[in-house]
């Protein structure tokens, strides 16, 4: 077995965007393919790092920090870390960028705020929409398109399927994978 | 270059015993074999993962289990993760060796008392020793000392590299390192 490059590919959209469910079928695909892979769910994450955070601006951008320094690691040693995470603010995801060594690939999952609420598979935007819960990103806290992603996928129009093979196909043009 | 088993090489012991200067040692020797290796020194992930903790038993319990989670990480994805903390509670050892997947070893680094209060590099012990700061292992907080440590180390009797032989050794009798 051959060592490869480590990588990180950074997740970044609202929630119920679909970021854990490419996360999970792009790494089973990598895995298939002798990669070895680490998925940071910002959800989980929680759980190990970051117990005790709020989604307060500063707890949020110490979560990121937290996942962004793991996944540092975790590239420049031939692991292909994938963060799935809201990661809402530029500021902060151009610092875990310029942290890293190893490739460093934004994915916007983009889906319509309309399409979003229609789903609301954790019902989040039913509470933040009632004023139940505050911090809600996309509707009382604000969520910092990337200007220029290396990848975006439109989950509100696309099946998983097709996302996962835009992304496999950037992987490829850009040498970080093998070519199928 | 060929994929080698990650582990995990978790140094305790106290503050001033020579966890830090041997965990680099170890690097540098693991890396010249090849292996990749991240060293995790509890004082540096103070800086990035555990910003804002303090000394209480429930913050070094946290900071000790965020230590423990990315060695665990690393270790199953081939990486030679070695932690480098005093770590004093053996049940917070235990629960992160619980956790591991990959090869875990407890190296202790052992040192008297009355020669780390000597040594005092950073001059902790004698400010614990004035009442100037809490929570000094050794002086004011305990220091659980491993019963069955893979490895022990005696840094008050043996030179750097004395220590290093007797780590190197174990290693590789129990085919973690390719014998040199």
């Amino acid at each position: 077995m051959t060592q490869h490059t480590g990588f990180t590919l950074w997740f970044t959209g609202m929630s119920g965007a679909g970021k854990s469910t490419l996360a999970a079928a792009l790494r089973d695909e990598l895995r298939g393919k002798g990669h070895r892979v680490e998925v940071l769910d910002g959800d989980e994450v929680r759980q190990s790092l970051s117990k005790g955070l709020t989604f307060s601006r500063e707890d949020r951008d110490a979560n990121i920090r937290r996942i962004g320094f793991v996944a540092r690691l975790l590239s420049r040693n031939g692991v292909v870390a994938i963060a799935a995470a809201i990661s809402p603010y530029r500021a902060l995801r151009d610092e875990v960028r310029g942290q890293h060594e190893a490739p460093f690939v934004v994915i916007l999952a983009e889906c319509a705020l309309d399409e979003l609420i229609r789903r609301d598979v954790k019902g989040l935007y039913g509470k933040a929409l009632r004023g139940e819960i505050a911090h809600m990103t996309g509707v009382s806290d604000p969520y910092e398109r990337p200007e220029t992603p290396e990848i975006a996928v439109h989950t509100d129009r696309e099946s998983v399927s097709q996302s996962l093979s835009t992304i496999l196909a950037w992987l490829a043009d850009h040498d970080l994978i093998a070519r199928s």
